[in-house]
């Protein structure tokens, strides 16, 4: 598809400079505007790339002040930045607009399919799933029996979700997410080995919470393992039984959260964190990446190392640990002079 | 479906005390307990919970004395927990009671398949598979040529086996696992790349295995990775080529082992730790969470750091890690008063 | 398939010492040869096992001169390991020679698929799809709209590619890779959550590259993320948007590479490794297991722990943080004597 300046002047209520019937049919970042792309710039530190883009069109502030001829033709608008996502966005619905439901689907009569879904190739819905309107579920995901899906949501290709999960609308799973598989439940007996406890609980999602691929949340053993409302958990993150993680909390890739432990409002845990079971994490606390986090942690604190502790303290002492070498020496010298003044 | 007090109390052999008529159709936790749930009293600090409960009928240890009245019909029984546990069990294994063999699963002329098993939709099996009996093998499992599985085997959605890779009886593969992948093993060539180096032994589970979701065993170099009776593997770890994972030996979510590597029995690996390759880690071994191992480990040794060393000293030398900002300034304190003594 | 020693002889250029006629069926190592196996002796440490090994066949260095009667008969080549490494390569190659698409196999009639490929069961490839010649998709890979394959790529059980990547040639994905997924991206709003930043961009994977199984591979916000020719990447790695890795870097496992950041070439990153987002990393840089990496890296340096700096360093402050209860003593003892003598 191909967009001329003056259509999407009109679509941002932006002001034109420059050749108005400029096409563009791609997005592209100002350092690597090729023809026929459309760019923007809104950091001042791009500004020298605004003079050599080859972008047929860049998005600019309305303040923007060019010190030197620009060949792009310019769409003015009040937040470049701002436009600009929103182009992105539009760009994205529009190739996520299929319809439909593939006849290599395989779908149980007992499930119910809302209007204006999209349904892929080898899909697998389950008895009694209830799937709400405007589903767009790509081609080979699996979904258990029992499991409902509010409106709105996106299945990418081969994510996976075991028997009565629910989840709510607008939500987003990408590839290879496995939802509700068993919580890690065994207990040891008389034979030195281990009898499985039965997971039966399931696993809860609300609205606007996107997960990324490959990561795993376990069903509660009773009960729900839940994720709150606008949460975002990235790519290969291991979330166990009978978790919850609070309303808008992010969580950045391949983080661990063991059983049980319940996450505030607004955290930020950064990559590779792992934090034990049974805690009570308060909200808007940060965790750094790597940390291990034995105890609870009380709101809006922020917390470093394995064990994590105060971030301040940790990288004060992280300071020392680089001259431990330097403070050994010192240590032994110490040693010999005090030795020598007693002599 | 429905169970009366009567019912579970003739199957626990347990006495009533209250409503025998009352029915359940749901199991809860004792503080989630809701009318037509089935809950438990075993650990004293719910106690107070059995007076609010709105569970309709309770399992408790025949010696309970309640202090107030209770709204719930009670079933004594001796061990409360070990009750709810087989009642748990009961329900899991009504829910995996699946059979037949769905129309759109792709299964080799040349495999065979067990009686009483269940094969679900879009699930592949390669040549010259052969799958004992009671297999429940759920929608979109893929499983390569020359694959052996045994009796009472559950694999979950989206489970994957490699050519040749063997299982024995009673195991349970969750979605998204990936067992005989190639090993990660590349020669470097004179051209400043690298050389494949092929990988074609296997893997073989022993019975009683258990492995969590979006997990890779890797297949061997040459002869196999193992993985003995009884070991239970969390989600999303890592188990390289010709690793041997040892009996009953358990292990937590991200934690990844290296090539070669032996672990013994009866061992417990926290999540995220990290092993190396060609280790040997005895028996009874415990490894503290997001450890790093570098070193053979002896016999009941249990360790914490990266690198790992005994966990007492670990502990002692990261409290004085916690206070080496006070200790550099000591140091530089005593350096002042040495000097000045010495005027 | 069985071979004689005369047939793998020939095969090697190299020189039989014992019965020719004797034949094998597998590849063994030498400690673990059976009869029928085929074997090889390159690393002296292992010259005593040639005395006991059941193997039917082994092949040794033409320099080899054995100190006792051998049971197997011998094929005398220049070099033993790399003589058995061809086999290796050979039987996979056996392995890997399917052809033809299986009719469960869901190919859009806009894609084009080369000569010689494999399309297995249940495989899903959406419009516009260019897959090269000599392809080898196994059974549930599912891949997007407008995805281009080069020639002579592998797609192990379940990989799955998102819309617009190119892929180059003799590039191997392993089971459960997830290739496109959208990069983490989600600016705070006014109302204290999160809007998504839509993804728009692709991956680019270059010839010659292998990927381990369910690792993700996020899409650029704009642009590519872009893996570069020879690099090869182990299971369970998280690479995020718009990263770069450099030609013939070598990724362990579970390593994961945040958002924007380049990586050189040659480089060899150990498993558990964390780097933070927009950071540079030279060429030939070594980075050591668990380490947590947020400064830029220099071409050559070796780096340990988190956060990083100097491997030398880091293990020399690690020696004395294993002593720090001893210094910490010393430190007291020092307080003391310095008290006493000022008295």
């Amino acid at each position: 598809m191909e967009f001329s300046a003056i259509q999407i002047a009109q679509l941002l209520e932006g002001e034109i400079e420059g050749d108005g019937t400029a096409t563009v049919h791609t997005l592209a970042k100002i350092e690597e505007g090729v023809p026929g792309s459309l760019s923007f710039l809104a950091n001042p530190q791009y500004t020298p790339h605004i003079y050599e883009t080859q972008a047929s069109i860049v998005i600019v502030n309305k303040s923007f002040e060019p010190e030197a001829d620009i060949n792009s033709t310019l769409i003015r608008v009040d937040d470049a930045y701002r436009a600009f996502a929103q182009l992105l966005d539009l760009y994205n619905q529009m190739k996520h607009d299929k319809q439909g439901i593939d006849n290599t689907a395989v779908i149980s009569e007992s499930a119910s399919i809302g209007s204006d879904s999209y349904i892929g190739a080898l899909v697998s819905i389950g008895d009694n799933c209830k799937i709400g309107a405007n589903a767009k579920i790509y081609p080979g995901c699996i979904i258990g029996d029992n499991v409902t899906i509010g409106d709105n949501c996106l299945l990418h290709s081969g994510a996976i979700i075991y028997t009565d999960c629910v989840l709510g609308n607008h939500i987003t799973l990408h590839s290879g997410v496995v939802i509700g598989g068993d919580g890690f439940g065994f207990a040891p007996n008389s034979a030195n080995s281990y009898d499985k406890v039965a997971q039966i609980g399931n696993v809860i999602i609300e609205d606007h919470v996107e997960i990324g691929a490959n990561t795993t949340i376990d069903r509660a053993t009773l009960g729900s393992t839940i994720i709150r409302k606008g949460a975002k958990i990235d790519n290969l993150i291991q979330i166990a039984h009978n978790v919850e993680i609070g309303e808008n909390t992010v969580i950045a890739a391949q983080t661990g959260i063991a059983g049980s432990t319940k996450i505030g409002k607004n955290c930020m845990i950064g990559g590779q964190v792992g934090i034990v079971g049974h805690l009570s994490i308060g909200d808007n606390v940060k965790i750094a990446a790597q940390s291990g986090v034995q105890n609870n942690i009380k709101d809006g604190d922020i917390v470093q190392g394995s064990p994590a502790f105060n971030v301040r303290e940790y990288k004060k002492s992280y300071v020392y640990f680089r001259k431990l070498t330097k403070m050994a020496e010192d240590i032994e010298d110490l040693k010999k002079q005090v030795a020598e003044s007693k002599k």
